[in-house]
């Protein structure tokens, strides 16, 4: 529970923070709460998961399991989450117990869609091809199925996706597949032209106070030579007119307006070539989009997120220097092969200046797995631009490649809600 | 030992760092370590002292006797520390045993100063009145002891010095004292005239290479009004003329030219009315002036210990804001009253823009203890100092201290070595 007032406090607070999930979002909130001498618990069915050797006690077991969420939620003062594909319908019995959960339950039930009834009607609204996502697997577009008519729907959805752990799918597949049924949590995204695709990290207080960091912009790549995998980059501030930053601060604040609880919510956006803001995803925690906040900004996500859900005033979001990239490390190869090319990265990245280096210290390096992630600031996007190109000019030999940063192919807007 | 070519890597570096002491500076190290998932591993004998919930390994045992140094550096590939306080011997001895010590034994051997007759050539070399300071437990002026004459020097330094822990002095002197005689380790200064003080981070990595953080200004208090005790203020940059700068810079990497080993070394500067500059004190780990690195600089002090010990390249050590300032929460009172009035002070910075607030977790509060330090950074010293002021402001209400920050009283130099 939130301190009461009057009470001694003998850091900056005494509430322990429960987090579902204990990976690399839940360690860089702990590397954010140590700052802090906030007391955070994980549960995560790994026992060795990124933020094991971070927090504060860690309870190895399954998020999905309600009796295990309850117990673990008698052990501290607030219940957050790093993933938001937990069971809602636990949280929902936890918060009638008075368990203080943030984002609340309602949230992470609005941004389920879990049958195929939504589906259809999904089709009906937005119309075919549809995107079909898993929310508990999909990111960076894998673990998606594509219905090309809502007689692809069944196809799309049924339960043989291959899955080889809880954050990673084997294959990536753009064609039609299978998701793994909607007791797996699905939703759905239709085909969109668009420029851009931005992203807003919105803070919550417990007093209801907003806060939104600076729009950034986030690229995805298909890389056909060296990278198999998709690459993720986050450029921030993004480069679009103040019109259009203003236009995705309050697309991002309506957003996050229909969700209740307190903590920071990733709002991801299309900026079209008619220059309207799509709403893409809303993530109600820390978020890929938002690691950049750690070098770049006056208070990062993961610190933000920890003074909202234990009630301390948010922090200043704004950018502390003029410009940041961030690009993530993603596994190459599996095994040692692919420790040794992380490693050439992040050797070049040791030696880039304004750079720095995070790594989640996962005990498996596999193909296309976050493995960790590099932010660059300097004093003007071309300064940065520059820096990152000179880091992974040594790697893309392609000359489709030379001389410039990966580029964007193809990415979908999705229905807020169904 | 540091990583062999060729051996496969899974972190940033597999090199276990051992560190000596596991107070605020061993915490901070173990958050830097945390980000690129190097294992530091902590021998300090308080059981909860500030590092030990962050890392790896903590063992709970006396960093000055010597069989359980060396059981300690069986377990680590590199043995740092935080205190230049330990036992120069030991370290000898495990340097022969082929233990990798940074600093090396024999930069600890050359900052301790530890008989009669040295203090006695110092004032020969000097003259009165001379300050005496005990090496193992000064900081911010505690600690000391004036001898006016040759014949002060006993008396000075006899042994009846009131401690009531490892690392704190229960009374500041500025009179003739006593430090506990010569076997705790003492070193002189001369009472000298200076305008300001400055200090300058220097980090050296294995292969020699040497990067300077930017010159600081280091400012010290001694409150007549509400507060009792000294507290610690840095500016990032100093404000000082360009051709000081250099000046310091070259004094500052001069001094650490004549130390061995890797690591960030902490070189304290008095700046005197004629420009001319006096080495103060040399100090071979991170230090309480460069905290504001971990928010004002590409590259923070622990960082670049943490890269320069286990022989990863030196980072960009340059301010990627245009101004910081670092502000040391002392203890005001014992026990809970001094939680209390610490947490008002936290309270405020967190209302703070540009303010990002450091808590040590340290089990007891007392006074004049650090337990914590803000760091506020910002777009020009100016907007820096009017934080800061509005952040104080609220505490000041002598008319002495209105509108102004603290301002520095009284402070010596020294020699570099006896």
């Amino acid at each position: 529970m939130p301190r009461e007032v009057g009470v001694p406090v003998h850091g900056l607070s005494e509430t322990v923070v429960g987090v579902l999930g204990g990976g690399q979002l839940g360690r860089m909130m702990c590397q954010a709460a140590s700052q802090m001498a906030i007391k955070v618990i994980v549960l995560d069915p790994a026992e060795n998961c990124p933020a094991s050797a971070l927090c504060h006690y860690h309870m190895v077991g399954s998020y999905n399991d309600s009796a295990t969420v309850e117990e673990f939620a008698k052990r501290c003062g607030v219940l957050t989450v790093e993933i938001e594909h937990v069971d809602a319908a636990t949280l929902e019995k936890l918060e009638k117990q008075g368990v203080d959960c943030h984002p609340n339950a309602s949230t992470i039930r609005i941004i389920q869609i879990n049958d195929r009834a939504s589906a259809k009607r999904a089709g009906e609204l937005f119309g075919y091809p549809l995107m079909i996502k898993s929310r508990r697997l999909a990111y960076d577009g894998r673990g998606n199925a594509v219905a090309r008519s809502e007689e692809d729907l069944p196809g799309a959805v049924k339960d043989n996706f291959t899955t080889n752990h809880s954050d990673e799918l084997v294959s990536y597949d753009d064609s039609v597949s299978s998701l793994g049924g909607y007791d797996r949590g699905l939703y759905v995204e239709k085909w969109a032209p668009f420029v851009k695709e931005l992203a807003v990290i919105v803070a919550r207080g417990r007093d209801n106070s907003i806060l939104c960091y600076p729009v950034v912009e986030t690229i995805h790549r298909q890389d056909v030579s060296l990278w198999q995998n998709i690459c993720h980059i986050v450029k921030a501030p993004a480069n679009v007119p103040g019109k259009i930053m203003k236009l995705a601060t309050e697309v991002a604040c309506k957003a996050v307006s229909s969700l209740e609880g307190a903590g920071v919510f990733a709002i991801e956006l299309f900026l079209t070539a008619d220059g309207q803001i799509l709403l893409n995803e809303v993530a109600p925690r820390p978020h890929n989009s938002g690691h950049q906040t750690i070098e770049s900004c006056f208070t990062s996500q993961f610190e933000q997120h920890l003074r909202a859900v234990v009630g301390l005033p948010l922090g200043d979001p704004s950018l502390k220097t003029p410009a940041a990239m961030m690009y993530n490390i993603l596994g190459e190869d599996e095994g040692e092969p692919g420790f040794l090319i992380a490693h050439q990265l992040v050797g070049r990245a040791l030696r880039t200046p304004g750079a720095t280096v995070h790594w989640y210290d996962k005990p498996e390096m596999r193909k296309q797995r976050k493995m960790g992630h590099i932010t660059i600031v300097g004093n003007s996007m071309g300064v940065v631009e520059a820096r990152v190109r000179s880091m992974l000019n040594e790697e893309i030999t392609d000359d489709q490649h030379s001389g410039q940063l990966p580029i964007l192919c193809l990415i979908t807007y999705s229905l807020p809600s169904a």
